[in-house]
């Protein structure tokens, strides 16, 4: 999918500049199923919620939907009661032009948080999308949910059932106030494959814990997180259950798909230049092992020796030791892209090996409690001067 | 006592340069009382512990002591067996060359995780250090103690006890790794002022608790934080129980003397330059208050946007929000320098006035959560480039 475009039937897709975001960017896109499809949602578990989120947790016990509206360069939280009736106004709008009930329209915001959502830019550019729908332009949305991230993230995957081919494609923003539990980052999903409302919500839920949840840029949790889904039925296939056959694949190869969007994320960290994978094992339940791989990828201290190359595992050790992780300080192992670091708690006096590995721009850590056997995974990157320049100057 | 030195009635000090540090510089720090004064002691809360801790968390529940040999230039953390054995030999060279039990000696160190502590070198150091001994070096000791420290951190207070002054004197080291529960931090106080073993344990746990435990610079927990306190009783006053009524003088005394050193080590705080104080108000309880803080005071958001003087509100609002502190949105209010940035939970349009504000070096945050009547602060300071570059660079 990197250079070619993938289609999904029944699905359409359109991208517009309206004027929120200063640059003259694309800002605001559609996404719209022909037919009305069975969606699911995953939100953020922040207290503080963007209006759209307020608006889309009610809808979305409904199970059905048929459009998603995006906007990026304003977050619309924070906004009170009129961020509220300005989510409810493009609802109104985008159900209007599309000729199908309010209730089957989502909107979904990113962007500066407390500042008014320009509405009346939104739907004066709303009849112009609907026109401009085209199945084939799922990049450009891809696109326009963007903001600080520096390159569009998609990904798709096809699964054979029976004698069909059913494609579940999806599309990704988010580079930083990024940590589990869904972290500024906007995910939508599209399948043409027929799913049970029950199956695709915990197909979802499931994929969604595996992937954005375990990954993490700042430890930041934003107002707006939102993954959906929508499975139109197109491909004719007979429905998927929690009990068909079919359904483990189904949800492999979601879990797969974004276990793929959120790596990307990953990679394109505000100011990254390493994308790292913490990798927890012999821990004494997974609650543990991820705790402890939480804590060593949410280090300032540690990503920053990753970004010095500067193999300095007394970072890692201590991360790992004040997680609350049960560990076993004489049984303790670290490596470092296979090389072995510490052994028994003690250094192996690898770290010339260890300097130089730490070159390249994936970086493996592995860290054995010595505590159990539960293990756990965690992506993250390196924090740099860079991250610091982009944060420093986001709003003015 | 920037300008002048202060001496407390029966304890003397020194520092040398032992040769642990490559620079050259002091790294190797003696603090001694001439009678065994009571002792207190509070420790990291990081499951790995570096040597000199294991030793001195067995040896406090004498509540005695006499002298602390303490060492920058290497945590002797993630040493192993060979670790405690080091740890030991100082102590026991230590003890002879000051002719009194090995008992009475403590050894702390700081620096480097997970590198052979150089003991030949600490311990042919020793007997010159115990020779240089005098009322007047307690400046030295602070200097000697300092890893990335860009200035020595002491603070005193007086006390008057019927017709004596009783002195409480204090010396820390710490500007990376500090997070609550005792960070990369050492803090050593000595006093002339006889108080009972459990009194001196209960005021000392106090005062950290309101102090050392509510900064944060990075947010990562050390192996070696300690904090120890000597009461000698040089003073000749009844000795302060925690029944007498100038035992709320004394914690009072020490906490301000505590809150002066860690407001030290947050304004040192590695690349700072700004000193953020955090307010939370209006929280259900002190729990939630101490929760809510840490959020905003721990978000690298925040700290990169006042470092930027970008009064960038939806950042505290959405650190407030993952904080899991029960908030009201309706009723949440931010202020900033006292400009009051949010009301109700929208914005007021005051970012232009707030950004001018973010000028000065101090900085002040107040989020009232509107949730209850409990409040908190914590001390933080700003993320920059300079935190990067120290951070990226500091073993190699």
């Amino acid at each position: 999918m990197e250079q070619t475009t993938v289609t999904v039937p029944g699905f359409s897709f359109a991208a517009a500049s309206a004027g929120i975001k200063r640059s003259g960017s694309r800002d605001l896109a559609l996404i719209f199923s022909e037919k009305p499809a069975v969606i699911a949602g995953v939100f953020t578990t922040n207290n503080i919620k963007a209006a759209p989120l307020k608006l889309a947790i009610e809808k979305i016990s409904s199970r059905k939907g048929r459009a998603i509206v995006i906007n990026s360069g304003n977050a619309n939280a924070c906004t009170g009661e009129q961020g509220l009736r300005h989510a409810q106004e493009t609802t109104e709008k985008a159900a209007e032009e599309l000729g199908i009930s309010p209730g089957l329209v989502y909107v979904s915001s990113t962007g500066v948080i407390g500042r008014t959502l320009p509405v009346e830019k939104i739907k004066n550019a709303l009849p112009g999308l609907v026109k401009a729908l085209s199945p084939s332009s799922m990049d450009e949305v891809a696109s326009a949910i963007m903001t600080t991230d520096t390159f569009a993230k998609k990904a798709f995957k096809k699964i054979k059932i029976g004698n069909r081919t059913g494609t579940i494609a999806g599309i990704a923003k988010g580079a930083g106030m990024i940590c589990p539990n869904m972290a500024t980052l906007l995910c939508f999903i599209v399948t043409d494959i027929a799913v049970s409302p029950a199956a695709l919500d915990s197909a979802l839920r499931e994929s969604v814990n595996r992937s954005f949840n375990r990954i993490t840029i700042d430890n930041d949790r934003s107002t707006n997180d939102t993954a959906l889904i929508m499975a139109n039925g197109a491909l004719g296939n007979k429905t998927v259950t929690k009990n068909s056959p079919i359904y483990r694949q189904f949800k492999n190869a979601l879990s797969e798909l974004t276990y793929d969007l959120s790596r990307m994320i990953v990679n394109d960290g505000e100011g990254a230049t390493k994308i790292i994978e913490v990798v927890i094992r012999g821990a004494k339940d997974e609650p543990d092992a991820e705790k402890a791989a939480m804590a060593v990828a949410n280090s300032m201290l540690v990503k920053t020796a990753v970004y010095g190359k500067d193999p300095n595992w007394g970072r890692i050790i201590a991360a790992a030791g004040y997680s609350g992780a049960k560990l076993n300080e004489q049984l303790l192992d670290i490596y470092l892209n296979n090389v072995r670091l510490v052994h028994k708690g003690v250094g192996t006096g690898k770290e010339e090996i260890a300097a130089k590995l730490l070159s390249s721009r994936e970086i493996n850590i592995i860290v054995d409690l010595g505590a159990g056997k539960a293990t756990a995974s965690v992506l993250t990157c390196d924090l740099t001067e860079g991250y610091i320049h982009i944060n420093a100057h986001y709003t003015t």
